[in-house]
């Protein structure tokens, strides 16, 4: 049986990581064989083209950036997403396609309609089960991401792109309302994890 | 005034590096300022990409490779070609986009309407003024390519693969008369060069 495909989205400091350990846990607890990888990165090109983009100081063109996160995410379906699904793997991914509109797109000027051709290039008709976008303010995001060591390109912009960011993941899921669902993430843990928990049974 | 956009193609041994050496030299003489460089690469992020295509060995999806080919074209157009055409510069350009339909399209399997999608998404218009195809038989060009000290992942490929880029090429200078001319590179240098002077000069 074919797994399932679920992503994680939501802006820097929204809880991506913790929310992504306690899926993957509630997932192998329901006895489901659980994978999980990240964009962009996931395969040894991708992680090298991660390096590029995030730690990287060339001042790429946007357009540029978005080419290179369509390339590693080609890699990335046809090396490990699609063969794990195959296998009846549930894939958890921190970051997919929504990103590329939120940051690429509204953050650094590439036309979403550009975003869209390179989407049908690379994606094949595949989309994600379900994505879960972690939704919090600008400011929380901010406060919790400023704890890390080392804030890569992206930790490191203002205000303005992380509210340029937020409301192209939420315009994302108005439009995709069917495969994304979006979590208030400025609440308790046990709030957050009873309301994933209610999404993820309707799915195993 | 504009400068003119050159590209040099063919295979491997076809002669461009000197070639175009050659016709740097030809163009300066004649007063033109003149840039050279070179896909993929020609910039910093560039080389990197090089390195991972020409280098690696991740056993990369040859739509990986053209998506990392072109990712790579549109930061080279953005801050190198388009620029230095602006100041008035002739840019002379060892492959461009001719070489991904023959290598990564002919060559390894991605499908011609895919990359031109590709091509109108990255060039936005823009194609070379000239195009010169240096022609030679596969065997030809593996005789003097074996010359070389480390060949790279390219160069190792077989004879099949190198009849089916070469033919990509001829096929590309039909559809595109106006812009590529064929040149026998199997002759001496002074026949070649005599024919590059005279379709030069009608651009001086």
């Amino acid at each position: 049986m074919r797994g399932r495909f679920i992503t994680l989205e939501g802006i820097d400091g929204a809880g991506k990581s913790t929310h992504l350990r306690w899926i993957a846990r509630f997932l192998m607890d329901h006895g489901r064989k659980v994978m999980v990888t990240r964009e962009p990165g996931g395969t040894a090109v991708g992680e090298k083209l991660r390096g590029l983009v995030l730690r990287g100081n060339h001042g790429l063109n946007p357009e540029t950036e978005t080419l290179l996160m369509f390339a590693a995410r080609r890699e990335h379906l046809d090396k490990v997403i699609i063969p794990a699904l195959a296998r009846g793997h549930w894939v958890l991914c921190d970051r997919f396609t929504d990103a590329t509109y939120a940051y690429q797109g509204a953050g650094s000027g590439t036309d979403w309609k550009k975003i869209g051709l390179l989407e049908r290039w690379v994606h094949d008709g595949l989309q994600p089960d379900l994505t879960i976008l972690l939704d919090v303010s600008p400011a929380v995001g901010r406060q919790r991401a400023r704890r890390r060591q080392q804030p890569d390109r992206f930790e490191r912009e203002k205000g303005a792109y992380y509210r340029r960011v937020r409301n192209a993941y939420l315009r994302r899921a108005r439009a995709n309302s069917r495969r994304v669902r979006v979590i208030d993430a400025g609440r308790s843990l046990p709030e957050i994890h009873k309301e994933l928990e209610e999404i993820l049974l309707t799915y195993c």
